[in-house]
């Protein structure tokens, strides 16, 4: 089991609307609604991609009574028709997403997604996270415990809600590394900085990210300089570039075959499914490289914003390019 | 007992961004969640004014919830501290709010209103109301004859959720003149021109409304013929010059003392609550449209959109001029 810590969950809505023209009124021509947080996003492609996997983290308030709702329904869009060609390494049929989060008095944010159908641009709106008590820092504290007994992996995605103290995650890496199981940070800002410091497994920040972290714009400094503050791996998303991967292994550069268009939402998320996964099937780095690559890739190019595309993810996956930097390189 | 009708509820929520820039991400830094829909509008302006009220139309599905818990809570914001000075005509002790809302299986949708923080100004986006099915049709007509039987006065109000017949006001403005109520019909487009054939004691459009009613810009020719299509008094409100009244008892003009600058969303619904308020405690008609005009300009100076500033009414109320057409100009 792969678990996924989530603390500032979120009810993502969408809502499409011909043109957004500010100081308007709009009516909302099309709408979707569903889980939402980096965490439940990298356990959604972790069940497509056949692993089980535990969500936990917090949610509340009647949002968080419609988010928990909607992820009990979930999977539900991998129809069993999807199966896979017997070349593609992945186990696929979709494995099921258990609900471990802790209940808090406070309202699950949500946001809003307003996506301008003229041109397809996004514009986001985001409510603050509920206000977490110290009492429900520490359920979630005795709850991860817990699960970390029967996890293979974890991952500690995104934001940090109101109230949570930010060496929260450094807190979570602590406990993950004692207990032995491998971890992968995805956060940003100080809740980064300081996670860091704490030796995780694997981080996987983007350029800016990056640069707030290390005050580098040149990716192979800047990785190099944050996996000297502590990350054991660090797995730079380039965005069209593809990855940069600097680990006690060795260093590998991972791209796509070309670049694509479309919306680069979730498409993070889709990487840290695809290394998390790739590391507890044993994969080597080059190959955890290409899926983390191909799911990114096909997740921008998915019509709906946070899917990844199956049949591009399969067709992708074969013809991304990994390159190792030679020792004298690093 | 004063009834409003609302068919298209809504959960109104405010984002406050520091700017609203199309495309970019926003980090909501205020956030209000309210009851909303027209005729719960009306029915908080009449509770604030004294005059209990009832409020029927369609709640559903998680929204909708949310929505009755945030009604049960009203009214609230009227502290026992701000009875008003003796001087005052209103009675103003805020009086309760009862909810006969019918409960149907779709969501009740939400609205969100972004206000720029920069420069004051407002972007709406509303979603679609639930599909209402024939059956939870019936339930209203049912709990809307029950209701009628106690109500001084009802006032429908808003657009119409999708499922509900183009004729659905038409329908309940007969039913109430059936039972002898006063009802006052406030929509627009194709509802608003059934509605108006079925006779309605009073309509209050705006001049969008009456223009696209009536194809002309000209206050006192289109209000006269919206009177020609069927209503007994037509109330224009015309933003900042006041309002227009047509009424088979006289013409009248009322304005406000100047003119005022702030959000006029709510302002229409504060008339409304203002002329219905004034009809059931027998007022003359020049009282009912110094209130009316008094309110809805209270409200455009609210600091929080929808509410009236009960300091700025009281002081208003005695300095709208009302003005009455000569029979000749009839």
């Amino acid at each position: 089991m792969i678990l996924t810590v989530t603390l500032n969950t979120a009810l993502d809505l969408t809502y499409g609307v011909p043109e957004l023209v500010p100081h308007a009124s709009h009516r909302v021509s099309e709408m979707s609604e569903r889980p939402g947080g980096k965490g439940l996003n990298v356990a959604r492609v972790l069940s497509a991609l056949g692993h089980e996997t535990v969500v936990t983290g917090f949610a509340g308030g009647s949002t968080g009574t419609v988010l928990r709702e909607l992820l009990a329904g979930l999977p539900a869009t991998d129809a069993p028709g999807t199966a896979p060609a017997p070349t593609t390494p992945a186990p696929i049929a979709p494995a099921p997403i258990t609900d471990a989060l802790v209940t808090v008095a406070g309202n699950t944010r949500r946001t809003i997604a307003v996506v301008d159908r003229a041109t397809g641009d996004t514009t986001q709106l985001n409510e603050p996270g509920p206000l977490v008590t110290a009492d429900e820092w520490t359920a979630l504290l005795g709850r991860y415990e817990e699960l970390l007994a029967g996890a293979d992996a974890v991952a500690l995605c995104g934001s940090l809600p109101p109230g949570i103290h930010v060496g929260a995650y450094a807190e979570l890496v602590r406990a993950a590394r004692a207990a032995g199981v491998p971890v992968l940070l995805d956060t940003s800002g100080e809740p980064l900085r300081r996670g860091i410091a704490a030796r995780p497994d694997l981080i996987k920040p983007n350029a800016d990210e990056l640069a707030q972290l290390t005050g580098s714009r040149e990716p192979m400094r800047a990785t190099r300089d944050a996996r000297r503050r502590g990350a054991h791996g660090v797995i730079a998303s380039l965005g069209p570039d593809g990855m940069l991967a600097v680990t006690p292994d060795g260093i590998w550069q991972a791209a796509p075959p070309a670049r694509v268009l479309g919306n680069p939402t979730g498409a993070g998320d889709s990487a840290v499914a695809g290394l998390l996964s790739g590391l507890v099937e044993g994969l080597s780095w080059p190959d955890r490289l290409r899926r983390a690559v191909a799911l990114s890739t096909a997740t921008v190019l998915s019509p709906t914003a946070g899917d990844f595309d199956r049949a591009a993810y399969e067709e992708l996956l074969p013809r991304v390019g990994v390159e190792e930097h030679t020792p004298a390189a690093r």
